[in-house]
């Protein structure tokens, strides 16, 4: 009667699998120099080497791990490559790697208190830490007003800051007929894409999206707001959020954060704070100055996912008045009904975000801030920061180089003297030789070349060899 | 000059404390049943164990693992038991771990195809796998006009969908004032909550949402549907979408896809159908029947997170037309800019979703597919099924019991006929003994207990089991 056919994997083969898996990705970090850094496949080259049809029968998992090494690695871009300086990182680490792990095989979904408590508690309880370690003010801890929640990414966590803005501003639960379209939210011309994305998602229009004038070091310049917000509201329209960046994507540029705040209060606009490389910077005290002006936010994300060794997806999004962020995302269905929920005397993040469903992400973070103490994690963000001015000093007395914007921390944008066109053609010809991997953006017209150093393992060999091979190709394809 | 402190975990390190860690998941997952399935600890308990404030030296896998036994089991609520018939499930397998641990251990980021080619095109051929076991029209495929990617969650999916919807009726992206208060949306009354989450995100306003009649199986009544667009229409409004559901949350009511389908055409309106949890059963070409009239729809998802053995997150997500889903959310900015990109020749997916940054969450999809082959997959598919026709049998013979609601596979709601208080005192009891956990929905004003027969580990040993705890309280608490 009972059925005995089963095509799981058992426990005791799970053990020997995952060993083997362990081993193949210590393995993997012992012999990541060796891979180009970036893919050299063109494109469709992969899924040409894929079966076109599901298998009917089940594989061991021997010969998915031939595929792996023999299809997809030749395909993998090495985020984790000492070599990798492009984007911003998303480095990874052991204690990271691991606490993923764990959560992967507990597998609980933290939607509600109750699915997991243990979910809930030690993110709130890891947020708080972090909220010290990066001395934010009191509001944003969840022992007061406020308190933080782990996003997927930065995108995400915007998107969310703006609906708790709209909400805040128009009541709009209460008042649900959409938006009229006099919604006005306001960036700087270097403010990240996900906000304009975010804006659009909200159904706020990108019309109604303001980009504010920078200065010379790329920072939104707080008197061009001012004007902005003051000439919408004298054309009736609702000025309602600005996002002030922590390090602007392209270049690295802050936001006068204390400035901007004045102005948000003054107006009485939402003020959100993108810091999702940077941010993490700030758990260090010579960079908390970073963020000064913060206790003016309304809300201020950051990634651990990009430069605290924390594999993605990880944005940690903290708020000072979680009320307003409960009521414009919870919706609460009879299925999901609960005596904790009722007593108002726990958190159910799902009503913090986007999603209802949750994974267990606090587990990867806690592992990290554990292992590495905040000492190891400060000593490492420093480190990074040491290595990029180098790099700075480097260019900087080098007749062929120059620095195009300032760089505040890890992040160097540079460009040879010789134009576009030979800024393009070095950094394609270096990154197709794969011994190095970095990216560029256009500033003003300019093509600039931009080196992040913040991959868990780059040290100071990888920094030299890296401006060593730049020269170099510089040479060579003069 | 070279700096040589470190606080990194070494790769030998990793290997040590990862192979412990696989020991623990394997431990985990022998000894699960001595559990109590649903955490038994109290608020703020778990919060209270752990430190109010970060290490400042780092401390040792040891010492975390103490912590991880001590302090967080006690708070977890076990997803992963075979008890557990809760919600709609989220469960997980060996090689879906093992898939996972791989996508942690090389920590790619796959916004871009550039930035990892296999990250993307190792998913484009597995949704492509899966369209086809689920034998999805044509137009749903890579090779077509559509194709899938995978997303977080359903939550996520819908918006996405509404989005998209919103984009080919109005043409948001180059009219981009804002939403008028026009656009409409229609679900029934048992669609889930995260339509009324997506709606109110998206801006088309709560007010703008209809909720359509069901029949006495709680299907949308499509003639309901019909007079409501029509009348929307009539008063100016602007009908836009429609959300069937294959599976209602509550009680896995099944919306008759080809009647809204045609409807949705007759009045060019964007149909989704959300099948989180039952689209798994479609691979089976016994039950393919419950997505029969999807050749009408725009958009569809399923969540292999919840019955397909891959743990979360991992939400499928389809489309017909990918060209309106790209001109709906691509924003390029300069620094993503790439030869690749530009080219066309290749799928960017940060374009197909919310979030920017995404994880290599294909790896985990294809381990489970290739490991259990489509074969092992319906085997089990079919097994939950039987399993919980079991249970129906067994209710619908009981003098005790009745069914509440049909059970077309393996949900099953059902009631003591001693009416709310009753039912309530019951679910409430069995919980707190741990041995078992389920949860409840409301239908008409009535409490109605929900079992959810779909745990990988579940057997009819279990099921029998659960029952008999069912009897054994009910007369008890009598």
């Amino acid at each position: 009667m009972e059925s005995t056919k089963n095509y799981h994997m058992s426990p005791q083969e799970f053990r020997e699998q995952g060993k083997k898996m362990i081993d193949w990705i210590a393995d993997y970090y012992e012999n990541i120099e060796k891979y180009p850094v970036l893919s050299q496949v063109n494109p469709g080259e992969i899924k040409a080497s894929l079966p076109q049809t599901a298998p009917l029968t089940g594989e061991s998992m021997e010969q998915i791990m031939v595929d792996v090494n023999s299809i997809l690695m030749p395909g993998i871009t090495h985020w984790q490559s000492p070599n990798f300086f492009a984007y911003f990182p998303a480095n990874a680490s052991g204690p990271s790697i691991l606490g993923d792990l764990l959560s992967s095989g507990l597998g609980v979904q933290g939607m509600l208190w109750a699915t997991s408590p243990a979910c809930t508690e030690l993110e709130t309880r890891a947020l708080d830490w972090l909220a010290d370690m990066l001395q934010l003010p009191e509001q944003f801890k969840s022992t007061s007003s406020g308190g933080g929640v782990i996003q997927d990414t930065a995108s995400s966590a915007a998107l969310t800051a703006i609906l708790a803005a709209r909400e805040r501003k128009t009541n709009y639960t209460t008042n649900e007929n959409g938006c009229d379209g006099k919604l006005v939210a306001y960036v700087s011309g270097h403010t990240h894409s996900s906000i304009e994305k975010a804006i659009k998602i909200a159904g706020i229009g990108k019309n109604n999206l303001r980009l504010i004038g920078a200065d010379a070091n790329l920072a939104m310049q707080p008197d061009l707001l001012d004007a902005a917000i003051d000439a919408d509201l004298k054309a009736g329209l609702i000025p309602f959020f600005v996002c002030a960046s922590v390090g602007t994507t392209s270049t690295n540029a802050m936001d006068p954060l204390p400035e901007i705040g004045l102005i948000c209060r003054k107006y009485e606009l939402w003020m959100h704070i993108d810091a999702a490389m940077s941010g993490t910077a700030a758990i260090c005290p010579e960079y908390r100055y970073l963020i000064n002006g913060i206790e003016l936010a309304d809300s201020f994300s950051f990634n651990p996912h990009k430069w605290m060794f924390t594999n993605f997806d990880c944005n940690c999004f903290f708020v000072a008045d979680r009320s307003v962020l409960i009521k414009t995302l919870s919706i609460l269905p009879e299925y999901l009904k609960n005596q904790a929920t009722e007593s108002g005397a726990v958190f159910d993040y799902r009503d913090w975000h986007i999603q209802l469903g949750r994974r267990f992400r606090s587990l990867k973070l806690w592992f990290v801030i554990r292992h590495y103490g905040t000492e190891g994690l400060r000593y490492h963000i420093k480190e990074h920061v040491r290595l990029a001015q180098l790099l700075v000093d480097w260019v900087k007395s080098s007749d062929e180089f120059e620095m195009v914007a300032p760089a505040p921390l890890n992040l160097v944008c540079f460009a040879h003297k010789k134009g576009n066109d030979f800024n393009k053609k070095l950094l394609e010809s270096i990154n197709k030789t794969g011994k190095m991997y970095f990216t560029h953006t256009v500033i003003d017209g300019r093509y600039v070349l931009r080196m992040c150093v913040s991959q868990t393992n780059t040290n100071e060999q990888h920094v030299r060899q890296a401006w060593k091979i730049i020269q170099d190709t510089a040479s060579e394809i003069d």
